[in-house]
């Protein structure tokens, strides 16, 4: 007999909503019961996105009171920054905490100390700051990243899934400075990205006249990201005083590759920061560690995040290199990791899908 | 107990092979037992296609008499026009004949005639003329398209899978010729494919700086696939007399869409029209039918076929739009619902993925 | 001495009013004196669009009664459906009428005759019908094809650009009809354009994350440009009866092509065929006859309109394949190609740049 | 009376052959009065590339003893690297020195000595080691770089033209080295090119199917165009130690941008910086320095580099941003700014044609 999960998803209607909601399909262990928003109230999922024709056709329920919570055992939050923090904070708290889990999207719950979250929120260029609210369970969160905090993860009710760009740079920085083998005073990252990294919401920028064979970078060593990278890096080894990141939009829809650049505290040869990586993955099913270069096609469409890396001639540099698909590992493959993980589940059921190739 | 049904795959390393294997990938039922190509002889497929990465690890084997039909229950042939049918002459016949079933992806079994098979081969370009071969086995064949021929299919051991272009334009003419309301003599269609339809032979035309941002009509009027397009629609209705046809690569990577414009024979509203596409699909699990016009991305990733259509002011003038990925449901996808009906077993299993949105 | 005629371009900030402003920057005999705009007043046009950096510094001023037609010899309004005839009914006619020429982007001057105009706005998604306006002048404007009505363009103040895909249509359709040798009860096109067609404007269909590796039929069998198709190829020969035209859309920026298939009404020969057209544009300077077919790349960036075709082995089926910048054959390049003929200018001047390839 | 410069370009039907004949079609100055190549010899060259058909047919000759030199003032090296060395050092030494003035696109003539020639030659994946040969005219030669080395373009004979990425790099540099502000000992460089930088040749990577929606590093801290950066940038300032360059295909045709990070010396401005890229720019009237960031699609099509920097909170660490046209600025636009250099034309003429924009 199959125990089903009840699941609800708020905010369904964005590329995180849909994410979620395609991968929880066929799941066999999750069922959503329950789609919220904030308009489009009432039509079902697949007239609002006609590619789910066929394969779901549940309706779109107003988020309220009534509806928040109902009938469910874990609600994804699908929403920009905020909003769970609002929601928790006023329904959670009375009607639901601790009997049901959560995984939010935003940043609201990636980081358990309030200080940081300041600093984050701080950056965010969509967060209101007049009204920038911490959230009171700030401190019962864990931060959703399976390849480092898969104890604490099996054992929290709210996760707060990782920054997308966080994912790719914290797996490609975390093994070396768990070896505190690298000058943390200068790290330096470029990272791209594709335009579902911003989402839905129309503007010039993403207009396809503009954006096609283009390539934009945007908010450098300026990027709310930063700070989660740094305290998550900083636990696992030394602190991370330093480093410079600059985003970069490319004209491809799905994926994120970090180039980081790190000075080796002592000359090292490429193998044995290879071995390093593997080692440090030798557990992590979707890691995968390979002495070729990763690309980001090699990885679109499924939960894989691929590293490599090279050392030049002196020994002393390194350039790791680290791809996901920024809608899979970068946010609903990873929270479903986690989801798999906070019910006891196998950490891969329902994710081990190959890439779209080509 | 599950009983695995043992697959062999011949020509591994094309889009058509590694389509296959992806979707066999985690099938409850079918099982790679081996892949054989004619280069790349002993290593593994993850090293000749790195996506793949943790998901197989099976080696390439060389195609020779021993390795043909080697420990299966089926043969795939994801290889060029006249190769099937050179290792069926040879090999098939003596050892294997009626033990093992067999999925070809050419044209080599897509017709029964050994006049229809020549007139396809005549027109296709990769076909050395000098050397045609018409197979002993043409008649024992079955046209794979589910939708059209499934109870064939069910009972046969030799499927000829259809055209990619094929497949589209099929599905999308057959319910009205049918009914028998359009006019044979005057079918226009114009189609596009992306460049994975050309497959992964290099050419000027598909580098990368001269396909993107472009648009390119190619074998205009004279293109392989209408030939079993007229026999198989003629199949449901009456005789295709005309049918103009022009191919045109657009920059995507996957999906075809076919732009058909029909005759009525007499004034038919549209809702008329979708009315004998709903019925004629009814039970028919990959077809979607709507009245919104489809999209090649609502479709790319899935074995889903999108189908819509529109009637001018007259009603005397229909245009019918059929969208597939033509990897999938033009290639592969199409074939494990070939396979899936040949065993007995669900006609969806193992392909009711949604489709890679955005 | 050089005798500088002096410009106006209303609608400065659209891909229209940029277009234009590239074009005339470095021409021998224009001059942009002033540049009109509804919003973004103040700004320097390198500001709105900074690749024109250290290219022109033209303030954007307010469109007003006082700077309309001031300090120009003519008026290129850039601007959408309406504006035109607003504008020139009110202060046109008593200030400038016959001492400013007028060329006008959108679709107020492209009839003569006030049937074929509502005919045409009827069918504009974007005209308001409520306060559908025909203007007064409407009798003294030209079509601006120069390729068929040139003489008629030196002679008039007032040219009707012509619409995009109407372009290609016309020019690939009249040679033909010319020579009244194809049925003008069938004729049949699927043409497509690239995004920057629908201008500026923000919308979902255009956000980069869906329109890229995709492919969107729109408007089937209902665009208004098919009046003006209608009327034109009418003009040279026999009337055009029936068009069934759908547009596509394609991942490209720039580019349209039309796929146009016609029914002979004799056995004609491809060489017969591409001896019209060349005789047809013996004088045109930028149409390309060829027996290559055309590319959207081989025309992008450039005045050229590349046609070629094919005919089946029937003989009686022809397929002409016609190919243009939208952005320049379709508009700008168009439009200052008029220019040149209306103030007796060589034709050429300004255009020849050849196409970016790759 | 116009005094006509004869041109010949040998390697006529590459990227950079037909860049630059495109850019002399209409010079007011330079005349092309030959196309050499090794193949396609008889051709006229708009039957080669179709997108210059009624703009040029000029017919391509073989390359041989009796053409190369023939009836011109200078010759343009479209040719892959060694190609120029070997035809100087058995031709233009007896017939031509010193009387026909000569551009090299490849790193033939980049370096003055031996051994930077060297270092550059080591690491190019296309030369042959064991063939290597040092051209005996290296030390007339002259790096063709206008913003740091017009004067003695004015007076050489002989200017090797700058790889497309070093053009890129040293312009983002050259600025704040020539104030001896940058720790000369962390340079990190990441850029990103279209795939015109690779040329015509086919190769998988840039097979269409595989680089759409790609991303792909290659050759990681280990480029040739390194050597000339560091000896170049370090000319006009501190000797550059360590400069680590990382360059990704991006999927554009046109199009480099460098992502430079630097460590500065001591705490300054963005403002400041951006003040001194301004001074040191005042004359150039091709690179373009803006306090917004640069794209691509702003200097596509252009001779243009746009330029702008970002400092971070402590002031001490830099990231410049320089974007080119690869394909323009970074190679037959360049060659073209030099030419007019050389026979002392104005810097600019013919080469002002804005960005191909959107």
């Amino acid at each position: 007999m199959k125990n089903t999960i009840n699941v609800q998803v708020i905010g369904a209607t964005g590329y995180g909503g849909v994410g979620i909601i395609e991968l929880l399909m066929h799941h066999p262990n999750f069922e959503i019961t329950s789609l919220l928003a904030k308009d489009t109230i009432g039509m079902t999922i697949d007239k609002y996105y006609p590619h789910l024709n066929k394969l779901s056709s549940l309706p779109i329920k107003e988020t309220s009171e009534d509806t928040i919570g109902e009938n469910c055992d874990i609600i994804i939050f699908a929403t920009p920054d905020t909003v769970a923090t609002d929601i928790l904070s006023s329904i959670y708290k009375n009607k639901i905490h601790k009997k049901i889990k959560v995984v939010d999207f935003s940043g609201d719950f990636r980081f358990s100390s309030e200080n940081h979250y300041k600093e984050y929120a701080e950056k965010h260029p969509k967060i209101d700051q007049s009204k920038l609210q911490v959230s009171e369970f700030l401190n019962e969160s864990v931060y959703g990243l399976p390849e480092l905090y898969k104890q604490q993860i099996e054992k929290t009710s709210l996760v707060g899934n990782p920054g997308c760009f966080a994912v790719s740079m914290i797996l490609g920085l975390a093994p070396l400075n768990s070896k505190k083998i690298i000058d943390t005073k200068r790290v330096t990252i470029d990272a791209v990205t594709g335009t579902s990294g911003a989402g839905k919401t129309l503007s010039e920028v993403l207009h396809f006249s503009n954006m096609e064979n283009n390539y934009i970078p945007y908010r450098a060593l300026d990027h709310q990201h930063v700070t989660e990278v740094k305290k998550v890096v900083s636990d696992v080894g030394n602190s991370i005083e330093s480093l410079h990141f600059v985003p970069h939009l490319i004209p491809v829809t799905r994926g994120i590759m970090s180039t980081i650049h790190v000075s080796l505290l002592e000359k090292t040869s490429e193998d044995k920061l290879l071995n390093i990586f593997q080692e440090y993955y030798a557990s992590a099913p979707f890691v995968r560690v390979s002495d070729k270069l990763p690309t980001i096609k090699n990885v679109r469409g499924s939960n894989y995040c691929d590293i490599s890396l090279k050392v030049d001639e002196s020994g002393e540099h390194a350039v790791i290199f680290s791809a996901i698909d920024n809608l899979l590992k970068g946010q609903s493959g990873n929270a479903l990791q986690c989801m798999n993980i906070m019910f006891g589940l196998e950490e891969t059921t329902g994710l081990e899908k190959p890439p779209l190739y080509p």
